[in-house]
């Protein structure tokens, strides 16, 4: 029997018409979907292409503990990653769920890691919260010979600084709890006036504001971009 | 009368599937289109979705002349906004293709700074060529909390040398003609063996190699990725 292929499909930012087609197509057509949850709640991607997934068809959920230790959060990747394997084996395609892009801090990249030796892997590129965000804010990011650099929030307060001060557009990515310690870091470096902070993007819920005026508790799903202006010659 | 809206609409790395199903709608129901050339050459954005285009839709053309000097480019988006200025102001929707991501160097903000302060203008985002090469490459990005820098392949070699030194995972975008220069900084770094290089992601004519075996003559559609590989955890 011919072994099945495990796809990884980026589901976008949020809206479901940001997915792609080949996305749409792929998830029409899926006998067999997996997916992580964290810690039991909703899974974020599921939820953006909730209206295409076909009746009937499998759902392998990968329910990832919150822990500190990392070892409760590998063991529900082995267990998905086997579950997905005997799919796969039984000549099944298998289409795994992930919002943004694959490869973009996406979880895929667990099952990846663990099936790539063994399995036929095609990733379908998806839309990052990144540009998702430049747009719902009306922001050019980065034009001609900029540079762009791309900083998650809960990195130490002292290499946040460090990689802002030296760089040129930024966005910081997972803000979160997080939001507090990047604010004062922006303001100690004179740069508040240049930030704006975008919560939700694309999704009904969507949050934009100068950081100044963001609130202290942030959903994980948020996001600040920092530029100076991205210049296309005017 | 109602004025139109401006969309400036990505189209993606290529694939014509790798739209979203947002950009397809908008483009299968678009009146007036609007897209640049370079010197005369075929738009690549409108390659892409040339299928989609309805026809008798009226496409406005700029064509940007190749020159170091800025203000015949200028003077060509000049022309452009004013003539897709009156379409809106007759009351018609304009979308504006853009290959990528409008805000992810895009053409398009050189139209968005000139008619952002006059119209409505919606941004549709897109895929990038960022996320496309690291699925054509099966190259995790980034995960948890690692970093990633963007970088145009025609800064300046000191530059280059300094800012790959000081980051994690890197994207060279726009390698075309500087890819001697580019490959010479990476060897000197001694991550050779961590660089790949990617032309045309997501297109038939997509070439994946090590970037030791890139060819000297890259196209302008051709990126590295340089990173000692996302750590998810195994």
């Amino acid at each position: 029997m011919k072994t099945g292929t495990l796809f990884g499909v980026g589901t976008g930012p949020g809206a479901p018409d940001l997915i792609t087609l080949r996305a749409a197509r792929l998830i029409e057509g899926a006998a067999v979907i997996a997916y992580p949850t964290l810690a039991g709640a909703d899974s974020f991607a599921r939820s953006i292409v909730a209206d295409l997934i076909p009746e009937g068809a499998i759902e392998i959920v990968m329910d990832v503990p919150m822990s500190v230790e990392r070892a409760p959060a590998q063991a529900a990747y082995d267990t998905g990653a086997a579950q997905i394997a005997e799919a796969l084996e039984a000549g099944q395609d298998v289409i795994c769920l992930c919002e943004g892009d694959p490869f973009f801090y996406g979880s895929f990249m667990y099952l990846f890691a663990r099936l790539r030796e063994r399995f036929t892997i095609e990733i379908v590129p998806g839309v990052t919260s990144v540009t998702a965000c430049a747009a719902a804010a009306a922001t050019p990011l980065v034009a001609r010979n900029e540079r762009l650099t791309v900083l998650p929030g809960p990195l130490p307060e002292a290499e946040l600084r460090a990689r802002i001060e030296g760089a040129e557009s930024v966005v910081i990515m997972k803000v979160g709890r997080h939001l507090p310690k990047i604010r004062q870091v922006i303001t100690d470096l004179g740069l508040l006036d240049h930030a704006t902070y975008v919560e939700r993007a694309t999704l009904d819920a969507q949050v934009v504001a100068p950081l100044a005026q963001a609130p202290d508790k942030a959903p994980y799903f948020s996001m600040i971009l920092l530029t100076k202006g991205a210049d296309p010659w005017l």
